[in-house]
């Protein structure tokens, strides 16, 4: 059994790393740290996991941390820059579930996160977590940065028709939507129950953190710069992500639907639906799949691309895990398997 | 007091012109009609009128009727225009909630809600309810047709942009959402809380009814043909529209907030929020107002306007008592003073 | 008009006190404090009273409150007992909606919220401000201590049966429920809707600071000592709360429904439904009414009765307008006739 | 592999009895019928499914039907009592998740579900499938009535108390609350979610057809007739029921923490939670657990007792499963080990 370690496990994300590991054939978490937790069980923090879980969260330990196979970065941004490059050189395998290591120019970084990058000489090894997009590179890496959960349902929507060169480049526009969970398990005003519930906005138009990443995906497979305009908004749920994706058809003569169904074809993780589905978050609660369909409204000249995520699962956990497969040489859906929860 | 009729008064939209119109200083329901239910008191249904309304559905009789001094329609689509016609010759004023007088195209309707026309006389007589458009025609109509949920929220988010030609008329995207209270209260499986609840999902992307009437509208204010892509979507929640709307700026030396903050000057219900804003369905959970905020992203050529209405004041019984206010010479903003319900 | 303050106004209470307040017609908010906004425009906030409100969060200033008729405290428990006295003294009546003055026994307080009573010669005059027990002394109070939410849906449900000694005074069971608003606005983690959204669970079993409270109420009316189980439960919605109250009754014989019925004949916002009912939460959302219904399940000796109210109308700022209504000799429904929102 | 088959596979029982089969080393469904959807695709219904069911909707025929080793019915009431006993006479081992087979007495039976009982001959050899009070008749069982999902709740919560004697036997008080998926896939206006979201009422409180279904487990349980008074209620979430109960204890110096968890010790899906915990529904979300706590509140003579269970899992098709695994001899927990999903 591969050995593993969770850093910054009192969030959802270090939660869905612990659920989902449970069942992996082939890896145990042998150790997860909260310098605020450290002492108490997990199962006080989450009841869901007793009778699953028996650790105890404890201090971030560097000794004890370059003891496992791979460590799981689930902290904020900021973090996995300054503790992850002494496991590395020891050999550990990381996957960083922050930002640090997202974006390859490190002055974007830095003006985006507000603090200069504290390992630059990383940046350039890291490999983007993306699995249809960079598997081999994932397969052969010892630090992946994985993606946020918007730039994978924009990404995987999007990217069949920029790499065949079937869209303008320019306006790319990506309404996306998400759960309340995306923003963390921090206390805040702003996300209390009685704030976000029975409501609906966007937020952050003027500029998110997901657009530089965004966008430096959509011009790696565009060949060439977009010109996106990415607007999320908060959904009175607590788990899911869906992107409605805007474009403009070079030509209108191409089959969609097929395009879609070949680039995904033997992609454990993408499911492209049938001509004319509209996917719903739910289907995929719990579950690592992208599900999207693709549309020409009324035969015009605009594609509308759906794309809807779990936004802890192939948002962050389990695109985690994948990579975490990848890097290991196991089964890439391993523990990965398990039927979304619907209703 | 002017006599009040509501025919079709068991959905959402009788309920809220039931609720509204309580606190009317001029204007009284006199009779609510329901074939399902008549002979029951209306709090029968709706408990939450107990104490405020005494009243009993009947059968639609057209002779009662003919002694009301204007009539709401909030029946089913094509109701009104069979209905309609003999109130209005009789000098009954009418307001329908309903589709059947808002498109000018009898060819357009029938292609839309798969039935002929049948008051293709009274279809060019009748004044698209949209104050903030056609304010004078409307206080001088004999019928007036109640613009539909996400007409209002999208027409008076786009609307400063294209009377001022300062967009190209295509593409424009119009991504919007709704609560389940605008598909209304009849049975079905698809809007049960075990269906749409904890999800969100796209739908009618290939088409939907409000995308005529969108564009009919969007057409007349651009004085030429617009490229309208419009997507609504289902949000878990009971009441709210939020519409985000994408168009590419022909200029950009324009200021924007400026000539939103004008062109809605004097506007009682259309509230243009300060720069920067993020508005939020519950600011306008219960009251009349349309609330919204322009946005030009990373100070590029696109531009977005966010734009949220409650689903069944704003775009429907609010409006609609608007409508008969102007119709009826009272003041237009009676009974539609309330502060919106926040959390 | 009457001058009003509001001291501690960034609450849901502050905010719900001003949503109500704006459509008083002999009472004006004339200032809204808050220690951490200060300086601020409250529609910065609480942007559903943009076009409602125009006044700026202030200091807490003694001299300025001065100037008031009656101040409404808003504030977290012990702050109403250290500033209201000197605004008493000063002739200015006082509504807290905090805790302060609840409970008549200053060692049982100290014993239920932590801290010493800051305030015990008040104690005595304070009086307890549920109008349909004590109608007359709140007219003539100066200091009135508004009733918490759960002890104002169960003393009203208990109360007919307690009065007219028809149930054993032991047990009496009260399982309540409560939507999220409840908690206040303060940032935590357990109010996260990512915490409580889609979930339902009991809480504060071993004791709840509202047992004392209604154990008093309910003592008083019954004129012995009670033998109350009071379970509170979290309610994954925003506004809300239903008590179910389970009885034994002394003797079978009785008219349930009409006893309750006469009891609250001629109460402004006591609604007795018809027998057989059951009340929603929704059929008070954002009214001031507690709607209530009697059942004797199976014609058996036990009684049920639920009884709904809105926690923060009817359980705070609505009860709080009501009883300054009583004390300013007002009518008694001013600013609060607004019909409930359903859906 | 055994053959399994599910009747009326429609609704959320048959779609989570797909969901968890997926799943199960050593059982497959080989067929699903439904009448209304015969020839469609299960996947078309159901898309969380998709990539791991290829069945298709069938004709309840009984000749392929006696080709599995056992068959679900998920079917409405009345159903199973027609067509399970042909196929149990063919040797098939059947469990109805409906109510058919779970009233010992066929007049009851009648009384409650308005319709005479098809297969009183099957009634005494039906065994009801709570594993934790018949686990032993399940193993030896042809026809299992699987528990309603109240019944599910409530019987374990008390059943420890009741066994040992140590609370009076009247009155007994259930205080539970469910999702909306407890009252299923049918269209209906009442459990729409502009009905029933974002509001909470009680229900059935004269009489809901679980309350003879409980008040048999119990008087079972106790050894003689108990006094129960069973309040359900509705809550606006999908997934999940809480039950709160109260009983009088007989004596105040039994070690009721150490009680429930010697009952319950071995037991795999029942977990009782460490003294002073609160159990919240999303806990055992998609998961088969039964989770409690037990509580006595300021050392009272009353004993409260809250119980959670996912309804669709534990209250159906889990505990299906649990009784087929029971059955045909599987381990217990085959297909039942995946951790519950939370947030």
């Amino acid at each position: 059994m591969a050995r593993i370690g969770i850093v910054g496990g009192t969030g959802y994300t270090g939660a869905e790393l612990l659920r989902l590991l449970v069942a992996h054939p082939e890896a145990e978490v042998t150790m997860i740290t909260s310098r605020a937790e450290a002492g108490r069980r997990v199962v006080e923090l989450f009841p869901h996991l007793r009778g699953h879980v028996d650790l105890t969260f404890s201090q971030p330990d560097p000794q004890r941390l370059k003891t496992c196979d791979l460590v799981f970065f689930a902290t904020p941004n900021g973090t996995a820059m300054t503790l992850a490059p002494a496991l590395l050189e020891q050999g550990v395998k990381v996957v960083d579930l922050a930002a640090d290591f997202r974006l390859r120019d490190p002055e974007e970084w830095a003006q985006w996160y507000g603090m200069g990058h504290a390992a630059r000489e990383w940046l350039e090894k890291a490999v983007y977590g993306l699995p249809e997009l960079n598997r081999e590179q994932i397969r052969a890496a010892s630090l992946v940065a994985n993606p946020g959960c918007y730039p994978t349902a924009v990404t995987l929507g999007f990217m069949p028709l920029l790499e065949a060169g079937l869209v303008d480049r320019a306006p790319l526009v990506a309404d996306a939507k998400s759960g309340v969970s995306g923003a963390g398990r921090g206390a805040s005003v702003a996300m209390l129950m009685g704030e976000v519930g029975e409501s609906f906005k966007a937020y952050g138009i003027p500029g998110h953190r997901h657009l530089p990443e965004i966008k430096q995906n959509l011009d790696a497979v565009a060949g060439a710069p977009v010109g996106l305009t990415f607007v999320p908004h908060l959904v009175p749920m607590v788990r899911g992500i869906e992107a409605t994706l805007y474009a403009r058809l070079r030509q209108t003569d191409q089959d969609l639907q097929r395009l879609f169904e070949d680039r995904y074809a033997g992609e454990p993780f993408v499911d492209v639906m049938p001509a004319g589905s509209h996917p719903e978050t739910r289907s995929v609660r719990g579950g690592n799949q992208c599900r999207m369909a693709v549309h020409r409204p009324q035969e015009g000249e605009m594609v509308v691309v759906t794309s809807v995520i779990d936004n802890l699962v192939k948002g962050a956990a389990g695109q985690a895990v994948q990579n975490m497969n990848l890097m290991l040489g196991f089964d890439e859906d391993a523990a990965l398997d398990a039927v979304a929860l619907l209703p």
